[in-house]
């Protein structure tokens, strides 16, 4: 069964709020990853990078709604958009109580290292393929 | 004299840098949030959030075209691209030995709490209005 | 029912490993912190700072056996060593699958500010004495 | 010349305090890394890993005395205390304006890799010890 998106719960830790008392915003990409690494691992797959492979960023954003605080219980939502020949693309939602926090993407590339140390995109090999799937597209909107 | 752009540089730190070896993603954001906040002391200003005032984000992303590396040293210009009656946009580029590693944007947002809790926007104190500026743009392309 | 000691489970997270593949020593003593805030939930307290009082750290250390690495399951093991008037000391043991990989002390003092931004020490507060409590010494050795 | 000491100012940035306004009580560790990593580098050394060799920490502490807080600038002064036949040893003091924030010590050993993924200590290599001293010990009190 190929998975598509997954949903993980974490509660907020101390260290990650600031001196407003809202979550620094360059947490909200590190739960997007948790989310992420998560999704692989549900799929059989493992994201680590080895000395022949790895899936660095290529870009990404956030939209924040709302602050999130201390010891709030964080859903993250992350949605595999779109899967092309050497990259994949996320969408994620973070909600707390039901309510939009921040929304956000993701583009990982999969590369592989030269000996003069340059990163060269390689084609996402074939058990990653066949266990990752997208999200259906709404038909309509 | 009104600021509107700042660039700091910054050597990686041994804490910033993932098992891939380059820096990880999150980090690119505390960069660009180190050279606002250098930037708005260069102005005379405190960024710092008090009882009355905080200036959260209100969305951000990064581009990543190189990886950054232990012990590199950073160029990070920021440059303000606008400013509203309650918020401030932000482009970034980060540039190691003169070849650029990533572009970021940021906007943020000035706002007041509640008694309850909640946030509300409020327009930009005067004294940060006087003291900063956007760049000028460009007149073609 | 008064709490002596608590255990969490959490898994490494690939921003907490740094280049030579293993957790990042200052990361040890986040997870140390996970747990005893984990402990005061358990105990049905909140150790978040408030206008009035704040619980800083006094002093902590960790001594490493082994190395811990993306995607381990980590045991966290805080036990109340000592209740004091204004302080609190704890111990604490990493495992993962019932290796130790590290151990660690931490001594927090509950505190107010004054005006003038100093910190004073306070005597801990009845509810938290109330619901804390150290664990049992061992009778001999 | 042998290094046996070393001196470093860094500005207290956002992310690094946390609710209460204090820098939090991991980032002094961090802060004591940096300070070690610029001297090695003043010695004309790397402390990166390299697939041959790393050097974990063994054990670290930090008593805090005064807390730190943003834009605060901190002196980190590292000093090398022991060396011996595979591992340094190192103590530290915070200072913001000349007021002692911490004291802190951390002892890192050298190591090389197994293929079982297993770490053997090895002797310290002969152009690190050459180019790192110890401080010297004051000859009473």
């Amino acid at each position: 069964m190929r998975v598509s998106e997954h949903r993980i719960r974490r509660r907020v830790q101390f260290y990650e709020v600031d001196s407003a008392g809202f979550v620094h915003f360059s947490w909200f990409f590190r739960y997007m990853e948790e989310a992420e690494h998560a999704l692989w691992r549900l799929a059989g797959l493992r994201i680590a990078p080895t000395p022949d492979m790895a899936f660095p960023r290529r870009a990404t954003s956030f939209d924040y709604r709302a602050p999130i605080r201390f010891e709030d219980e964080v859903d993250v939502l992350i949605r595999i958009t779109k899967i092309e020949r050497s990259s994949i693309e996320y969408s994620c939602v973070l909600t707390v109580d039901d309510r939009v926090a921040a929304t956000g993407t993701m583009t990982i590339v999969c590369v592989r290292t030269t000996p003069s140390n340059a990163l060269l995109r390689m084609p996402l090999p074939d058990d990653i393929v066949e266990r990752l799937d997208t999200v259906p597209v709404p038909s309509s909107h």
